[in-house]
């Protein structure tokens, strides 16, 4: 688990091409500035990026009296990257260029019953087909396709290990993807693909500690510490939803009691609603989606049962974001996913009175907690990250191993 | 929160002179194989040190064919390191060499109601005064005292902002404690000292992602993750023992419920004894060393109530331990500070279980729950290795300054 000089350029590349995306153009020197990188540390990077067809020159600014400065922009049709939001009921594809830009976008439902792993990768590759064809990009051009998963995956495998919603064990989703997709795979979780998301382009971007708080139909923590993702030693940190809230409250499908996804995940908040209110018309059976968007506009028309529905909801909410923020004591917390997008700002304020009850002064005083500020989907965008992370590391090796970098620049 | 050059370099620094006091002697080569650390880097930082006194040569070893490996060791009379341990219940003050090995110790008794800051103050000068005299060593040979007090301390300013078992608050300790000692000062507080001693001499060290949960009066979980302390955005990480394990649980001296604090700390367990045997023998009121000592033997004795505390402790402790492991996926759990000493292995197996039975298996399996391996005081060790990180960060700060370096070591 050492950090090796290896790691460091890595980390310090991520640095660099983050700074880029996030302002276009710019120079060394800004970047050495924002970046806390060294000037030659920078070129060096700059210069790697450029030969690799990532970024572009475009260009010289005014510097008062010195020599003018070239300015660089990331090359946004150097390549594309392909994002998958697999969620529990609807798959997800976006199609981005280099800026992360959304180029192109494919949706599949998917009903209860439709989870087999058979069925989910065919939505997928369904959905991958149809966004290469929208976008028009030649394949060639497709640098890698990252693909999000709920529950516990093993990276390196491409094993879906444990995903608790639809009970799958084990199942080796990637090389299942591989007979239809025959771009480069990458495979993580929604908790930290909406983590790097809000790393990258959102509320956690120069935040050097950041929880990144999943609201949908199962929940979970992305916590990114020191600028980088904090994947644990087995990539599964962040299974906050199955942390106790409740000793012996109710009872879980991961087997446990009382874990914080069985108040505030989407069928938690149903529950919610239904021991609130059993029969109220708010409450769609079987359906999370379209409960959770008649709770948000029934919080916006002041139906009193969903007012009370989110402030109890909130209230779970805020005592395990307040445990969250004594734990980790972090600088941003984010509310992301379907969920906090749907009920926003309401949600919000709610949690935040609720956090403030639970959480110790010092630690409260040092945290904003917000809603992700990402408008497109955040876990597609995180899975484009982590296509373009892998594209990055891989390019790495092959320019150790042939002195042509350019292996798979601009066709 | 970006990590600077000089971050890296001071992170640098720490990371080899850490190898070197678990492996005295050692060569340049064996410690850049260990650090992952380019060799050029490593003859830097040895030079460095060497230059300050707190390493030697110490001759040269054969190696196969090649030259002879010159091989360093810590020069332990090089200075001498003081930690203090402000506990709820005493004061205890070890000197060190540099190689941490404990060359005298002070203990002060303090009764319930002397935990006025200035009481304090008075014990800690007076204990500190004794292991001085005690070592025989020059006072200018003293590179630093490190303070750990319980609760939320601000590191920059020497405050205790909020000791909640004391109701302190914003008590300029370091002011105060500067009045009568002389030597740097360092504050911080347990949760991070513990920490700090496993990750350089115990259970945590060459681990990438430790929990230290700390089991006093208090309660807490110094993080290490990526071979360093996670302190947090304003130093108050590791607040564990306030997190909610039972919502609207008992009452917490925080304010909160159901913190994890009032079931496994010394009161809590004091409580949970109460609460199963209210006329027990094994219950001494106001005096929690002698009712957890008394547990302690009755567990060795078989005492069926004895037992059954310890279990249900462990029961409350396994939920709040599984939470972390399912949170932060560490690579080890260690169980420090005097509960977990006294209380032991029988502790420990109970723990054992009940993480398994609420923890996630892919985070368990990756786990190991250990007690402290580290034979003294792990707070005292913790607080004297503040004082020997801030003896040599200041150096570097000094040597940026002046050309010569040795402006602390030896005289």
């Amino acid at each position: 688990m050492k950090r090796t000089s290896r790691d460091i350029r890595t980390a310090n590349r991520y640095e660099v091409l983050r700074q880029i995306i996030a302002e276009s153009p710019t120079s060394r020197q800004e970047l050495a500035a924002a970046t806390g990188l060294s000037l030659a540390t920078v070129a060096t990077l700059v210069g790697e990026l450029l030969d690799l067809g990532m970024l572009t020159e475009v260009g010289f600014e005014d510097s008062a009296g010195g020599r003018p400065r070239g300015l660089v922009a990331v090359n946004a049709s150097g390549g594309a990257l392909i994002g998958v939001d697999i969620a529990e009921t609807y798959v997800r594809v976006e199609l981005f260029d280099l800026a992360l830009n959304v180029l192109a976008r494919a949706d599949e439902d998917m009903r209860p019953g439709e989870s087999r792993p058979v069925q989910v990768v065919g939505h997928v590759a369904t959905a991958v087909g149809s966004v290469v064809a929208q976008a028009g990009v030649e394949g060639a051009r497709v640098l890698g396709v990252g693909v999000s998963v709920p529950g516990q995956v093993d990276r390196a495998t491409g094993i879906a290990e444990y995903a608790p919603n639809w009970d799958w064990h084990d199942v080796p989703l990637l090389d299942l993807l591989a007979e239809h997709i025959s771009y480069p795979l990458y495979l993580d979780n929604p908790l930290r693909a909406c983590a790097v998301a809000e790393l990258w382009f959102g509320a956690a971007r120069g935040r050097g500690n950041a929880v990144v708080v999943n609201l949908g139909t199962g929940v979970g923590a992305g916590l990114a510490f020191g600028g980088g993702l904090h994947r644990g030693v087995s990539n599964s940190a962040g299974e906050w939803g199955h942390t106790t809230l409740v000793l012996d409250g109710r009872l879980c499908h991961c087997g446990n009691h009382g874990c914080v996804e069985t108040y505030v995940g989407a069928p938690g908040i149903m529950q919610n609603l239904r021991e609130l209110s059993p029969r109220s018309p708010l409450h769609h059976p079987e359906d999370q989606t379209a409960t959770i968007d008649a709770l948000a506009r029934g919080v916006a028309a002041q139906d009193p049962v969903a007012v009370k529905v989110v402030r109890d909801t909130a209230r779970y909410l805020g005592a395990g974001i307040a445990d969250l923020v004594n734990l980790l004591n972090p600088e941003v917390v984010v509310l992301s996913s379907w969920v906090a997008a749907a009920l926003g700002e309401p949600l919000l304020e709610e949690v935040r009175e609720a956090v403030a009850r639970h959480a110790l002064k010092r630690p409260l005083a040092a945290t904003e907690i917000v809603l992700s500020p990402i408008p497109t989907d955040p876990v597609c965008l995180g899975a484009a990250t982590f296509a373009l992370e892998g594209a990055l590391s891989s390019v790495t090796q092959k320019s150790n191993q042939r002195p042509n970098r350019r292996t798979w620049s601009r066709q």
